[in-house]
């Protein structure tokens, strides 16, 4: 039986450290203040929303709510995101996507100011993982995997890390982060031949490829650690299920994080943590 | 015996085409121009750009050479900086580094534009590796290895790459033009643990730790590629030596770049072929 490794401890436990923070400002004079902006009704972004506006509650970080039409003009949208850009009142922007089509998604994504890109999803952000310097903020659910780990005492200095996927959302930044935190880390992709031999040789798996319930008990062996970002439904099992066959997993390995419960419930807590990082860094 | 590498059909045939395009867009009555800035006279400083002038001489770009006295002032030394940005009629600039102590390298370094970024040292420049976009260009060194294996034909796709060193001059870097060349990389670094268990692994070693002669006999395996980025001076031996302890590993591996004469002869090549790419660009 491996350890479950539950997000909500992770999350409460950054909650609180947030929440605390949030009080030195405020006797300050200072409120953070997160913007959400969404366009349209997709219910994924108004169920995303949701989360964000409890949790913000929550620690005490204010929330200005914009909704724009899901028709809304290219001018107007970029007038608006140069409003909160500029408004020193604002501390961290998050931009609910993908957006509708009359909207460039990649220059949406890069058009928000790097130091409220509390998503991480502007090159400014991805830089400063790369030449490991605060210039924006990790996406938000590398750096989930990264306070999981951390919060179970998982240290990764010296580790071989196995991360599967290499997307700019997750892969690729994690394995950054991940080696500058002294890592050793190898990416398998859908190029990767071969990937259940290398997992097999690391001490950490992490898995964020999509590709639900890929990862099975060829890949693992006693001893590691299995983190497993992906989540999707499973029509035939009519439930959520993740990256990893965690029935098949389960029983192998030390330590798991479950789906749902695992690394996604940690994401909206390192949002807010970010919004109150951007709010002391001025 | 392995197959020896060699750097300088690498660079020959860099050149050629360079050299071609460089004529096509004389035809079009424009000249690739690389403005050389170098403060003070280090002798590495002027050894290197006597080695750029020698090669932008051979390919047909005209250089701009400019020298500040090593005292410069900041103010000076930003302000030349800025004319050379801002000049249309340059298109690369090669600032060459470390800098004397009054000048701030970190903001030397970012302060080039990122299309005229030839040698690949800015934020934007590591960014479009980051992102796989166009924005700057990659540093030469690791640009040298992409376009060796190439020259070789060694195709990288879905084959295990261990990568020593994660410098932002080469390993980093290199680990994700090798990623993005769908290759299954893994960065060791000095927190690695037991790093030939990995080399041993991998299909292609490219060694870049500047740890000299480090890479042993018992790091490599027959079939193996091994790069070598490293170059440094043997005092007990008297010559140059790399990474790599050649006359050990070479006899059991199947190819190998020599130093001196492997990946150092390729740089200047990728310097001026980047030049003329930020020409084209235009």
């Amino acid at each position: 039986m491996a350890e479950i490794l539950k997000g909500k401890p992770v999350a409460d436990a950054l909650d609180e450290v947030t929440a605390e923070t949030v009080r030195k400002l405020k006797e300050k004079g200072m409120v953070p203040v997160l913007a959400i902006l969404r366009v349209g009704e997709r219910s994924d972004d108004v169920s995303y929303e949701r989360g964000a506006l409890k949790k913000c509650k929550k620690v005490g970080v204010k929330v200005r709510s914009v909704v724009l039409p899901a028709d809304v003009e290219q001018d107007k949208f970029y007038q608006l995101l140069d409003e909160l850009n500029n408004d020193d009142s604002v501390h961290g922007i998050l931009l609910l996507r993908p957006l509708p089509w009359q909207l460039d998604n990649e220059k949406a994504r890069n058009y928000l100011r790097a130091d409220k890109d509390v998503d991480g999803c502007t090159d400014g952000s991805l830089t400063g993982i790369f030449v490991n310097k605060k210039i924006g903020f990790a996406p938000c659910t590398a750096q989930a995997v990264m306070e999981t780990l951390k919060h179970y005492g998982i240290d990764v200095a010296g580790k071989k890390v196995a991360v599967i996927g290499r997307s700019l959302v997750v892969g690729k930044p994690l394995a950054l982060l991940l080696m500058n935190a002294n890592a050793t880390v190898t990416v398998c992709h859908s190029k990767t031949e071969d990937v259940s031999a290398i997992t097999r040789e690391a001490d950490i798996i992490v898995s964020c490829s999509g590709q639900l319930e890929s990862v099975t008990a060829e890949y693992v062996r006693a001893g590691q650690t299995v983190i497993d970002v992906g989540i999707g439904y499973n029509d035939r099992k009519q439930k959520l299920c993740g990256d990893v066959l965690y029935e098949e997993v389960e029983p192998l390995v030390q330590a798991i994080t479950p789906v749902p419960g695992g690394i996604g419930s940690v994401t909206t807590s390192v949002l807010v943590s970010h919004v109150v990082q951007a709010a002391l860094r001025k």
